[in-house]
């Protein structure tokens, strides 16, 4: 098995082996471009180091030391050789690039003959000592776990009794006493000598990076990064070239377009006289690249030719570095670079404009996630610099916001009034919160996962939300919230929350409002002609779908009907109708319903005109709609002509140990059918009112919750008998179709008997998710997070579709259903419809579509047409 | 398509289509027996109506009309024919028997004219207009739904006015009168005239015998007796017999064998010059069917020739009606005698040993169910005759038991020390309530299903149990029980209830002990012999685990370790584990538990000696464990010094949304690997101690809930290196064996991954059943009463299990498990491995064996029998 390869037998399609950074280095060499050399330990090195109990395999060794000795051939160099020793860099490479993740050694094979020879040869012993202080420290870092600090602290100790501040103020006689005092310090920390053999200085940082892929912060970042754990790092060994060899020198970056607005035009900056990490440490500033012109013209003119070639070569923005040792000039990496959504757009699209690549290579250009930062507010950036969070949450809902807290909802909306902003805080939200949510900047709570009431309401929003921060204390009573550390807020304080990352802030952050540009509607132009998959929309209200449309939704999925209750008015109603003791009273209290509820409808199909709009009946367990204050208890008691204690009985008895597997979804229009009567009614004459306009309705009734075949019939013949009845009494040609939800496992091992009675399958896969694992969505987070630092899920199955189970049985379901009813529809309308790898899985089996909540609607869109680029290949 | 049968067309194997009665009606026929000639209206044709919208077809009304003037010429009797008529009578008869479910027509045919010349005709005009007067009532209720209560009030007035009280004491005349008047009643209740067209009278009356199949009370117990709704029933119209003519004839009913003890003897009762409905009523005194030898001898030795013949050709027990019209017998009906249980295990045993069926039809004679009666005490029936149900709740264990109320744990445990019976009412139990439950002598609880901890606990332990009882309301501050009519029950107050039927009753009832005969011991050796299916207990204490051996366990398939923590000493150190905030205050409360469970299983592994003991690792949301009062807070609080605000901040913390999905099973151990080394170092500790004293040990150690193949082998990994070193240690042989029960759907997707880390699948059917619905068992309860109401289900399938989804996840699980690990042992540990139709299944699809409660160890036995003799047929 080969594990180690030289730059020249690489290129830049063996990522996988080699890594990022080295396949693109053995691309450069190959280019011809002056690339220092070198070989790669590949990633299959790595793997093989963590399977056999972090240890190097003898085959490995053997081929590190032949790459060494075939490096040495190549350079003129050799390791140890006090005349002309061969000096080389140690740095991790992974498939995807995780900067600074991951750790680095350099001057390696510096020892003290070598380090003495070297300083009378270049006649620069304050930089050869320097070089070799460095290299101690990195290695004692690195491959001991010495901390740093140790050394650091030594040196600002000399510094100080020399009385000097700068590094720089330190000659080659100091750098020498350096040198030696921290082998000392390395001796004492270690109990062992400082490795003096180069070859063992290099097989110890190597086995070192393939370590650190383990590290904290690496995890952490794969986790963000949706990187799997068994790809590996691959090490890439080179020989160093230095920038720091005086004025003829120097080291610098570049961009071969602006990433932060796409620009055309070279981007970057550069040191003379100075290493990268002078560069990174920020103590010198450094120039513009584009002065690089002038100082160094003939510098300057190859490099704009390498970069040019690059970008030519690898058809996108480059990010390189490079080196200047002594007026000669090296690459030392070339990556496509990181940018920001805006000018990832205008890239791409310029790129296609350019022809130098497809539009659907422009379409594969942009991550759809990263579409979020066009539509929400962030914070300034400036601002945001010197702010360190408090507390941190689930990311529930993007954007950022500022505002006053408050823990009442009612206390939000009287803030709106006032014109304060507010933030929403809760321990968590249920429906009531809805105005408080509408009318606040943002939503934070303290329990609930990534699809949890305030999760779900917040994204259809496009609300910033943070939810499940539970670092934080809540007293819902007493209106304070204290950190771990103690601090309290209370109402009115300033928080501010940042809905991408789940930071939480105790102060204000100021925002910056967001711009669609041009490129975005012609970007999502481009995605729309591509995609063959469905996008509707998550909406429950005239607003929402307006928000819809102008995302371009190609109709409703879902219309959750329970959201329309809560309104004032309605909200009174429907507690009158779930505490009626008689049919009759019921029946009056839905009977004040049904206008409302039409009215709704009637909205919602003259905006969603000629478009499906999937209302689902009502699903969420009745207790929820009842009043929890004692005041609402006794106004709802004397208007139904009972003692409070009744009413409160009747609230207790309505509560539920898992409301979650309780009375809801279709097991609520069960046990009172006339409830289902009175929304088809709504439905039915909403569409008929707006159909008589002129208008073309397409009404879709959605069943939720069904495990049963008898439950879906029994309730589609009431639905039928009712909707039939009314549109023959108005003489109207009028189409409806009537459908299920699959999110209950049971519905998909009977989906064949079901097929035959719906017209179409929406899959709930938040609920499916929830019950295929056993996970509440409510409660799974505070667990999840030991699953997650135990490497036991690197994915919330929330955000994430889980293919392997949930996904298995969407597959099941699909297969079943066709079986018996070829023209069955499928779609889903789960929080993961609007989550890139989701969709793509949605395109690969086969759904018509995908329905997501407003703002992801330009996400879902890009990732359908990427999926179906992704096909065709 | 043929709807319609005369009796001499059918025979026993048909009861299908002629339903129960009607196929041994035509057996008998065939046999030569003197039966009154008739003929059977098929279930067919039942099912039919059905569909049709209640309406009798053209067709089966002209079947019926041409098997009349069949049976017209049979007789030589005529419907209509005043000189010669036919008179009928109309009788329900489904596949299964349902006694007195249905309804019944008698003397059809008669009407003012026929009545006139039959009273010449017999001379005995009483006789005709007291059929005639029963007629038209009968016809009224059944037909018209009319009220029995008008026409019994107008009879009693008559007599009071005249001043008898007995009918006896009416004659021809007032016969006359009261028909009269009867069928003015008729007119003015139903707004017409009394139909005298016989052919209609025939044609309603079939008709309404259809309707009465889906009247309430047989919905209800079909729902008991498991008897689906499509079956349908039959009619059977036959020529009317008369054992109220005179001191020539009589009628009387009789078995075979008596149907209490099973002794081999003529058991029944007969009246002179009476019907079969004066037997019921009960108003004169029946005399003992040996009577009869000496009142009627030849008449009794036909009987018995006949009798005989019947049981040698039915090879069962039969039980019989006949009536004697005029000196000639006339056989009414016979079939399979309905028998106690341990009446059927006699009957069975002895059709055995005389050679008239096999061990596997004697095995087949009994039904499992029926065997809980012999292993529980049971209502006095002379006692329980005269009482009255307060409240029904579910019958979740069987058993019957009488007690004084109380509403805490802590106080049942008092009342037992100071010698008094208890019941322990509870709005639902907690596994704090172990020990309350092992005291009191019966459990009832006002909320949970089938499979709530109560119910679950309560069979584990034979314990009696109610749950569910929701129209009962508990105060349990003021420990008060409260009747949906108002009447309050204090601490203190006697009730009685029955987990056999689930009633609840307001007083003391006496009790019977159960006894286990020879005959048992007997017939379980004979289901031991027959069966392949393993049948495993449920057990967590010794005690259990010596009942489950009495009953011939063999092995423990569930040992849940939670319940070992509820002892005194020991919930407080779970407690403390629970509570601890650092991993050191945790690893000290688990030392201190260590010694407790390493004790408990030392005493099962000794008890299961050779037999396999399957250890399920902690399972229950950690909340379970906590203290809810304040005294106990205090106690905790102080043990740990901390604060009592601070626990109970903890402890609310803990609280879940919902917590059947929450923080629990694996996912515990997955937070705490602690917990798992724990009771990994118990059981193998003890394993190695009973181990060194000669005896062999199986242990098979069993990790719960699990959904991913990480979270398997994250703990495996855990516990193996554990359980090794021990044994290393200790240097010494001892197999165990590790596995996992299936019980998220999840886990049966990825079953193929998970068997390749498991030694065996243990389908944990409770938890499987509440996620693959979505249905929580402690909520479901509510609202499946209106499943069952609107004919969407006729099961709970927490009792039995649910095969087309739950049954179908099993299989999936199966065959995927086996694809990987050949090896794979299968079997089930959820209530419904002692719910016979359940056993049935997993004995079909080929698991090695179900685990379920001690006290349904023979039901399991017996059931898997069965199952085994079916599939070989």
């Amino acid at each position: 098995m080969k594990y180690v390869y030289a730059f020249k037998e690489g290129n830049k399609e063996m990522k996988n082996i080699l890594g990022g950074k080295g396949a693109n280095l053995s691309e450069m060499i190959n280019l011809g471009l002056p690339v220092p050399d070198g070989f790669t330990v590949s990633t299959e090195a790595c793997n093989h180091y963590y399977k056999s109990d972090k240890k190097l395999d003898e085959e490995i060794i053997e081929q590190i030391k032949e790459a060494v000795i075939d490096l040495e051939r190549r350079t003129g160099k050799k390791l140890k050789d006090v005349n002309n020793p061969l000096l080389l860099s140690v740095r991790s490479g992974s498939r995807a690039s995780m900067p600074g993740m991951m750790d680095t050694v350099l001057n390696l094979g510096l020892n003290d003959e070598v380090a003495e020879k070297l300083a009378i040869k270049t006649n620069n012993p304050r930089f050869v000592y320097d070089s070799y202080r460095r290299f101690i420290q990195m290695f004692a870092d690195v491959v001991k776990g010495v901390s740093k600090s140790y050394f650091e602290r030594y040196l600002d100790d000399y510094k100080e009794k020399k009385g000097v501040h700068l590094d720089l103020d330190l000659d080659a006689e100091d750098m020498k006493k350096i040198t030696h005092m921290f082998k000392e310090i390395y001796k004492k920390e270690t109990n062992e000598e400082f490795p003096s053999e180069p070859i063992e200085q290099l097989l110890e940082s190597t086995k070192a990076v393939f370590r650190s892929w383990e590290n904290e912060r690496a995890v952490i970042y794969r986790k963000m990064h949706d990187i799997p754990s068994s790809w590996g790092t691959a090490v890439n060994i080179q020989e160093m070239v230095y920038g720091n060899l005086g004025i003829t020198s120097g080291t610098g970056v570049a961009f071969t377009r602006n990433p932060s607005t796409g620009e055309k035009k070279l981007y970057g900056e550069y040191l003379i006289n100075a290493q990268g990490e002078d560069v990174v440490a920020g103590i010198r500033t450094p120039e513009d690249i584009n002065h690089l012109k002038e100082q160094m013209p003939e510098i300057y003119d190859e490099f704009v030719r390498l970069a040019t070639k690059l970008e030519n070569h690898y058809k996108d923005m480059q990010d390189m570095e490079f080196t200047i040792e002594d007026g000669k000039l090296y690459m030392l990496q070339t990556r496509n670079g990181k940018r920001t959504a805006s000018s990832a757009l205008k890239i791409a699209l310029d790129l296609y404009k350019e022809n130098m690549i497809t539009k659907e290579e422009a379409i594969m250009r942009v991550n759809p996630s990263q579409l979020d930062q066009l539509l929400h507010p962030t914070f300034d950036f400036e601002d945001l610099k010197t702010k360190k969070e408090i507390a941190k949450g689930l990311a529930a809902s993007p954007g950022a916001a500022y505002g006053q807290i408050y823990f009442e909802s009612e206390d939000v909306v009287r803030a709106k009034e006032a014109g304060i902003k507010s933030i929403l805080v809760r321990l968590e939200t249920s429906p009531e919160d809805i105005k408080g949510m509408k009318d606040s900047e943002g939503v934070l709570t303290i329990r609930g996962g990534m699809t949890s009431h305030a999760a779900v309401v917040a994204r259809g929003m496009g609300r910033c939300c943070v939810v499940g921060c539970s670092s934080l204390t809540i007293d819902e009573h007493n209106k304070t919230l204290t950190t771990e550390d103690g601090k309290v807020y209370k109402e009115g304080d300033y928080l501010s929350i940042d809905g991408n990352t789940g930071k939480v802030y105790g102060e204000k952050i100021n925002t910056i409002e967001p711009t669609l540009s041009e490129d975005f509607a012609e970007f999502m132009k481009y995605a729309d002609e591509i995609r063959k998959l469905g996008v509707l929309v998550n909406a429950d209200t005239p607003k929402d779908a307006k928000t819809a449309i102008e995302f371009g939704a190609e109709g409703i999925g879902l219309c959750r009907t329970e959201h329309m209750f809560f309104e004032k008015d309605r909200i009174f109603s429907i507690r009158k109708m779930i505490m009626a003791t008689t049919k009759e009273q019921r029946q009056e209290a839905l009977d004040e319903l049904l206008p409302y509820q039409r009215g709704d409808f009637e909205a919602l199909f003259s905006i969603m005109e000629g478009k499906s709009v999937t209302i689902r009946y009502l699903d969420p367990p009745l207790h929820e709609f009842l009043p929890h204050e004692k005041e609402d208890i006794e106004k709802l008691a004397s208007a139904l002509k009972m003692d409070d204690v009744s009413v409160e009985r009747r609230i207790e008895s309505l509560k539920e140990f898992n409301p979650m597997m309780g009375h809801r979804g279709c097991r609520l229009a069960v046990t009172y059918p006339e409830l289902a009567i009175m929304q088809t009614k709504a439905i039915i004459e909403a569409a008929i009112e707006v159909s008589k306009k002129g208008k073309i309705v397409k009404p879709e009734l959605m069943i939720p919750l069904v495990g049963d075949i008898n439950e879906l019939t029994f309730l589609k013949s009431i639905i039928k008998e009712e909707a039939d009845k009314l549109i023959k009494e108005n003489n109207i040609n009028l189409d409806y179709k009537i459908g299920t939800m699959i999110e209950v496992p049971r519905a998909v091992l009977v989906a064949d008997e079901i097929a035959k009675h719906a017209d179409f399958f929406s899959f709930g896969t938040n609920d499916l998710t929830q019950m295929t694992y056993g996970f509440s969505r409510d409660d799974a987070g505070k667990f999840l997070e030991d699953y997650y630092a135990k490497g036991i899920f690197e994915q919330d199955p929330f955000v994430r579709l889980d293919q392997d189970g949930v996904g298995a049985l969407m597959i099941i379901a699909k297969e079943k259903g066709l079986s018996t009813n070829e023209n069955l529809k499928l779609g889903i309308c789960g929080e993961h419809g609007g989550e890139p790898t989701s969709v793509e899985f949605c395109h690969n089996i086969g759904l018509s579509y995908v329905s997501c909540s407003p703002y992801r609607v330009p996400i879902a869109k890009l990732a359908a047409a990427q999926a179906q680029i992704k096909q065709k290949r």
